[in-house]
């Protein structure tokens, strides 16, 4: 049986298109999961517009943020059950042995592959998924927000695990994309006295971030951020990742503050890290997400704690990805989301 | 009555000279302090050499790691006493009030000026030096051991303060000037596997490193850091300070790894930042240190955990202090000290 | 010039009675505040039912939590002036000398005293007070409000400074009196899903406690703490601090889970510890708070994090006290202010 | 084949006996170890004189502490091959789906069973043991000593992973039977300053620990503990577990300290936690030790960093295991060790 499916076939600029693909064979420890809902992330964006900077093993099928329905289950996979509401991780692969994956950083793992470049994504109706991916999503949170999960995640490892924020911190977020944005709810979430600061570009998506009851600010957000006593934020989330964004960042941060970097930036800096060695600062990576990341966040969209609706500008049918794909490309969404 | 001092009195290159100078009023809150030993920074030689990077109050005496015998007291001091054996911190002004002040990181107190370039410093007879930068040094260190407890102090809050080092963990310093070996011992001393690398002009200086029982390389790291497992070393303490060196950091270090960054360099990082968050790593700034790093480094000292004889290369009058300047100026000596 | 006040004169029960008192003379360190309002402690309710276990320095005027405008300043008092609005902290005298003190935790200096039982309190009209113990009030936070910044910064301590709160961490507060009323809304503020349990002659305070949109439970917390996974909460505050809750607590909370004990309780525990090695759990003590917390506490109520008004049971003048402290020991208002 | 194996067979004391018993037969997921060297471990004893608190699956093989080589492999075992040398952790059966688990601390999975008690142990010829609980040997460290890797690893979740000292810290450890020793040894590699306590029944085993360059101390450690400042010990280990040993970790400990709990003890406490709320201590349970540990213990093994040499008492043939447990239960030896 052959079902559509969104697939970003060669490395040239434009290069995805709807094509047929079988169902997936799955493996022993596998479900075959049937997609309900799927994220547009940017970096299928970036594949598509291919200003992307990773390997892609052409063609695949993009789509990384997904929840769906298990409709078939590999012979040792145990725990789960055919009709159960999941959405899965993103490391598809990953070497088991690898000390980072001991561990339980699999994200870490320098061998792992994610769905969407690395083996087939979810943009169509049947994908396979490892069973260790599977996480159970409950009956109050719809899949058009479950399928969101995965961006939340990477927000809360940002936020949350790779900084630590007490109440009434000033938590400066920099760049209102969807990660962005989600770091400012998180980080509103975890107490924080939060802004977000972006360019005249980001309106609309600044006043989307005003939802989550946070400051927004267009252009310097120096007098924000100098405000309280004069020596600056607490913390600062760099959710851009330009040479001039973490400049920025290390200006306005306080000493002995905190800079999560979780925008990338494949330029060179243009400047100095000696104010980082003055002020004593902190600047921390913080890459992907792992279990129990994971189950806290569907817990805090099973809670009522964290809404991801603001974010979501629309949902369209996989044959209509390109509409999706669009609206999110020019900024006149933050969030686009397909269904089967 | 008047005093030889080593006074840098202009901006202009090799502005240092012997000069004498009147013995300093103490206010109701000093102590005025008879130099016995003051060891040379390599923030006396830049200003020598005038490639120094931060504002100085000429003329000023040099010397900022000294220790000496209290000869005199304000009338508001406590607990102190005329022939009290001590060393002295090196923020001589601070500003009480400011909020990183009130939580015990003076050291951050971004009006911070230091002796040897805001005011004073201690290569003379008689230092003016506010109580509250005073240590007790125990009879048991003589003060050519004990006027280095401020280079052993960046090095104990580099490594331990702004790092977390396991027993067993792979720490790599880079760079073996003063600092760099201070951070191996103290990072041996902290249960670390530890090595330092440095350039061929640094044998001399490796073979004093290796006194502390580190492994020393000269250099490409790469296999030290990749021995264990192939992923890189737990901890990498970037003493060096130039792009080159940060770069090499990140790439030797392992994912969710360390790098404390205690080294300076003016020069604009000439690569991306990516590598940080694609391997969630901390990046940490270190600067200076306070009251209780100062105790801290005292008691190691004297219950002789750490012993900072091998890197002393000769103690020189203040009369030749030219001479003990060009011996660490040329690398011949890891660290010169002058006595009065 | 005399003034009354709310003396505790002596070591039997219900020895407090309004008395004359002149006002104080200040040191050249001090400030000479005038009352605005002063919240009723437990610990004032101790000392006139003469069931505390501290020393008291007979006779002594009541209160510690407390704020005014100062009025007079000691010749050496920098920073402040005649007018300013500010609350004080509750360390009157301490050693500046001590090495916890010299670390900015001069609340573990066990040399220091209190007002209310060390030195004369707040209950009056002029109080004297080191200016090292003020801190601004801005003039959106009323002084009904901000008299209690005291014990919101004992709830900080417990909840943020010695518990490591995460968004959606389920948290159980134990005992609805105001300090765990204030470490449920501070837990709420910082993220957690809170629940707060009591017994049935709580209901009153339990409905307080829900105005912060937390849980209220009375009697048995076993099913919401063991809701989520069965494992337990991820951390339990601890405000009773009788051996029947620390048990309650550590079967209660989850592995590798953390216990905030801020509740004393002078009775021998009557069960075994074995439970905490078990489940490698963390049992941290909380005691007072610092400069820092006082000033963060202060901006949450200025900010709005923070609303004290819900706690508020009444605000009586000095004369009414004992009306003041009858309705708080009875438990028919949470918490009690009087006003000069 | 049968090999003969010393069996705990019944709950009454004593009920340990030699007893032939057939080779196990692995699953998919096991291999076969031969045995090589077994270490003795209280808890051994403590089935052998039936004074432990755990269910015990009588008849059940003793034994936990145990390396050797892989002699046949599961088919879907990958990673490891017939002939490896190899020491195995003790969590026989775990819920690989256990929340605990997916996090990695499987040892915290409150539905572990163990070696020795829940699944046959390893003080015979050949042993089951899953793939999962398997760690690489490397030729420079010998069985005799690669045996003990899981108290040392004990002692590391103690000292470094449950408690947080920096170098020249005064780590005051209570007890020093084997894991006590280790805790001792631990510590000081870890750069602390260290002192072992025990009752004069404990001097030979204090002699023992004296070989690992800390202070041995027979009765009273107060003086030892407040020795620097007056203040008390920065870390107390407290491996014996009864009440009054964690009383004098509370008497010693200063403020703001950390005590870690690794000793056992089923006896309800007899003192008041107010000195804990007090001083703003921190109790810090702590159980087990997992992959990460294990891996780190054996690095510092082959290294050279830690040597079990000491402890050592004798290598007993599994014949002789009375002789073993004899000496080791009065004392006379710190571990017994078998051998195949």
């Amino acid at each position: 049986m052959n079902s559509i499916a969104v697939v970003n076939y060669a490395p040239e600029k434009g290069s995805v298109e709807l094509r047929d693909i079988p169902t997936p064979e799955i493996g022993s420890e596998d479900v075959l999961l049937e997609m309900a809902n799927v994220g547009v992330c940017g970096s299928d964006l970036h594949q598509w517009t291919a200003d992307h900077s990773w390997p892609v093993n052409y063609p695949v099928v993009l789509g990384h943020e997904f929840g769906g329905r298990i409709v078939a289950l590999g012979d040792r996979v145990t725990g789960w059950k055919e009709g159960d509401r999941v959405v899965s991780e993103t490391a598809a692969v990953i070497d088991p042995n690898n000390p980072m994956s001991r561990q339980g950083l699999y994200n870490l793992d320098p061998t792992r592959k994610g769905f969407g470049y690395g083996v087939n994504g979810a943009m169509t109706k049947y994908v396979r998924v490892p069973a260790r991916c599977l996480h159970s999503v409950p009956d109050a949170v719809p899949f058009e927000h479950a399928c969101l999960t995965e961006p939340c995640c990477v927000a809360f490892n940002a936020v949350v695990e790779n900084a630590s924020i007490k109440p009434g911190d000033r938590v400066l977020v920099i760049g209102p994309g969807t990660i962005g944005i989600l770091c400012a709810a998180m980080a509103k979430l975890y107490g924080g006295d939060v802004a977000i600061v972006g360019l005249e570009a980001d309106r609309s998506r600044l006043k989307v971030a005003e939802t989550y009851g946070v400051t927004s600010i267009v252009g310097d957000a120096t007098d924000w951020a100098m405000e309280r006593d004069g020596l600056g934020a607490d913390c600062i989330i760099d959710a851009a990742g330009v040479s001039a964004t973490l400049k920025m960042a290390l200006n306005l941060v306080r000493p002995a503050g905190h800079i999560s970097k979780v925008g990338w930036g494949k330029d060179p800096l243009q400047f100095s890290l000696d104010p980082l060695v003055q002020k004593n600062v902190t600047l921390q990576g913080s890459f992907s997400h792992n279990w129990p990341i994971w189950e806290r966040v569907i817990a805090l969209m099973e809670n009522g704690q964290l809404d991801v609706s603001p974010i979501i500008g629309g949902v369209w049918d996989l044959e209509n990805w390109e509409e999706a794909f669009n609206k999110m490309h020019h900024g006149e969404v933050v969030k686009s989301v397909l269904k089967s």
